[in-house]
């Protein structure tokens, strides 16, 4: 596309650059700001700016937080002996959007993956090593998607912490709730089945 | 959703004010710049924090552009004689994308619709009356969408000109080129055969 206006050409490869987002897509975006007042491109502007600079990441839990401790971590009602294990930071929002967990976490920003260049030390696995041989935590909940580079990633980190005083969990695997059996896929079917739970359990949530 | 950094909370907040980006891409688009290098949250966030302060309107088609005229009208190889009236930037880019047109632009900036609060005097209708008043114009052409609302611009602007001595045309409406004629609608193909054009017109293009 041949535009008529260098700052418009810009603003629009700018904001092509973001995932999912093609030229066209991005000169629909760049034309409603600037219909728009514009206080809403400088906070937009603003926000991202600040987000980029200030930006911190939990020393902990390696969440995105404002403090050097985030909420959580910093959060004397959540329970740090359990500790779930997730890929990054959506899957935290995701986890406490369930209300159903009060313990802490642990942001690894991504999974082993050598395809894409990603090995143990890209992510942050050695924290999580020493703070588990620290022995303070008692349980981890391996949260991880169920892919081949997930369950690579949960057993590299079991290896590395088998012999210290720790239990280790994975969620559990199944049927969505509200889904129809015969559309589920025979792997999660399966899992479903071994990993039968006792029907009382299933009434409590 | 809820958000342990206020930082982030806002540029999610800023980023999903964009039309058809909810909070859920925004977050995707932010943690996807997170994971960039800083640079380019900082060029996204100039180029578009100095469009919307420094962008201008072309002074003759109210086309965007860096300068009081845009690159086309300020083009000495483009006919001045023809003007296509066209409803937003996106249609000029459009059009320019076809080669085929070599006259100038007058971007209305929207059309006639009560419904929405935009009346004659929200769009750039008078300053078009004025340049057709001066007489150099020799030949308009509608280009707006075929919709109650663009039809109602185009015969608005009409009436405003019809005692000048200039042709007024519009696009024509007919079945796509490698379309079929079984799925077109009935008043498309009724238009076209009402329209139809000497056979070896349509051997040109």
């Amino acid at each position: 596309m041949e535009f008529s206006s260098k700052l418009l050409q810009n603003a629009v490869n700018e904001m092509s650059q973001l995932p999912g987002i093609g030229k066209r897509t991005a000169l629909r975006l760049v034309l409603h700001l600037l219909r728009q007042p514009s206080d809403q491109t400088k906070h937009l502007s603003h926000a991202l700016f600040t987000l980029r600079e200030d930006v911190k990441f939990c020393k902990s839990c390696h969440n995105i937080s404002d403090n050097d401790l985030c909420e959580i971590c910093s959060n004397p009602h959540r329970n740090d002996e359990i500790v779930c294990v997730v890929e990054d930071i959506r899957d935290v929002l995701a986890i406490e959007g369930t209300g159903s967990f009060r313990g802490l976490y642990h942001v690894l920003g991504g999974k082993i993956s050598p395809m894409d260049g990603i090995g143990p030390h890209e992510l942050n696995i050695s924290t999580l090593v020493n703070k588990v041989k620290q022995g303070k935590i008692k349980e981890l909940i391996f949260a991880l998607s169920s892919t081949m580079e997930g369950d690579t990633t949960n057993f590299y980190i079991f290896r590395q912490i088998e012999n210290s005083n720790v239990i280790t969990t994975t969620i559990a695997r199944g049927i969505s709730v509200g889904d129809e059996l015969e559309y589920a896929d025979e792997i999660t079917l399966g899992r479903s089945i071994v990993n039968r739970v006792p029907f009382e359990s299933s009434l409590k949530s």
